[in-house]
């Protein structure tokens, strides 16, 4: 940030009065420009069948991480819930019909200033296609999962945890709800 | 926002291509100024003796809402986490000393372009005392509650849930994890 938002004269990186952080304070108008972080949101689509799990990712076609596999999620918007923002992303990445179920796991990565949120789902149907966004969309069982091709930290943590309390649930467990702090870096994960 | 914070020249309101919502586009270097929702978070700070339970509230001394109750919360900042967060707001506004428990709610007040959390938390000691942004701080049980006194609908509904949950673990149940969509419009909860 250069300018000002309010009346295009430049803004300064200091401390307003009253407050303990440096932001981004107009000259002019002293307008203070405040940053927040933002929320990422995604779903776990489940296929189950005969006793066997399957779970739906996409093939991102955009960088950052082109080519790496990822849960379908993206930026929430203004004017939706998380529950909106998840299913949009469902449907735009995969094309995917789900019912939602809850929230399953909010994974905190502070230094990307994002919090990722994922929600259980069910696929309605197998009628799933990648949109623009991805190159491919596939289901995976457990020992399928491209583990070392996955896109971001958080993909790789929530799949974890799903597949841990899918465990725990053959012994009468339920799903549980996940919250963790990222701080492993991968490469492209801003 | 009518200039461009890159450029300084002004920017419109359009549908940028291969999008489908109205952004802010620089109509000079045709950035797109995109706008997320932000994240609000809290504690429920408890003080619990001889089977009695009390909620620390905080006194407005700032607007919206000022002089009515509410759990400490306030904006998430970069470079802190969901819990940091928490525990910052409930030094700052209400210099109380706690110990973080898990995440109880979630909750989306979509009209506003909020999502709201609140973390259980105990309260190591009384030492507490209105910071800047309260006029006072004070501890209730459920019956002393200010319920028509409360800031925003989200404190409303986190304490219900709250008091709900504690009634239930007199059964032998447990905290929850709640999420809620909050739709009803109150004065100055934007
Ligand atoms: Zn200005
Ligand atoms: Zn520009």
């Amino acid at each position: 940030m250069k300018y000002c938002s309010e009346c295009a004269n430049p803004v300064e990186l200091m401390v307003p009065a009253g407050d303990n952080r440096p932001r981004y304070v107009c000259t002019h108008c002293a307008t203070v420009h405040y940053q927040n972080p933002k929320m990422v949101l995604g779903t776990i689509p489940v296929w189950e069948r005969d006793g066997e799990v399957r779970v739906l990712l996409c093939r991102r076609a955009i960088e950052p991480r082109y080519g790496y596999w990822t849960l379908p999620a993206g930026f929430m918007e203004n004017n939706e819930t998380t529950a909106d923002a998840a299913e949009r992303e469902t449907q735009e990445e995969a094309g995917a019909n789900i019912t939602l179920g809850p929230l399953f796991a909010l994974l905190n990565v502070k230094h990307v200033h994002q919090v990722h949120m994922f929600y259980l789902a069910t696929l309605r149907d197998l009628d799933f296609a990648p949109g623009e966004e991805s190159l491919d969309v596939k289901m995976f069982t457990e020992s399928e999962i491209p583990w070392d091709e996955l896109a971001f930290p958080t993909i790789h943590t929530t799949l974890e945890c799903f597949f841990a309390d899918r465990a725990r649930m053959l012994e009468g467990g339920s799903y549980g709800f996940h919250t963790q702090d990222i701080t492993r870096p991968m490469r492209g994960d801003s």
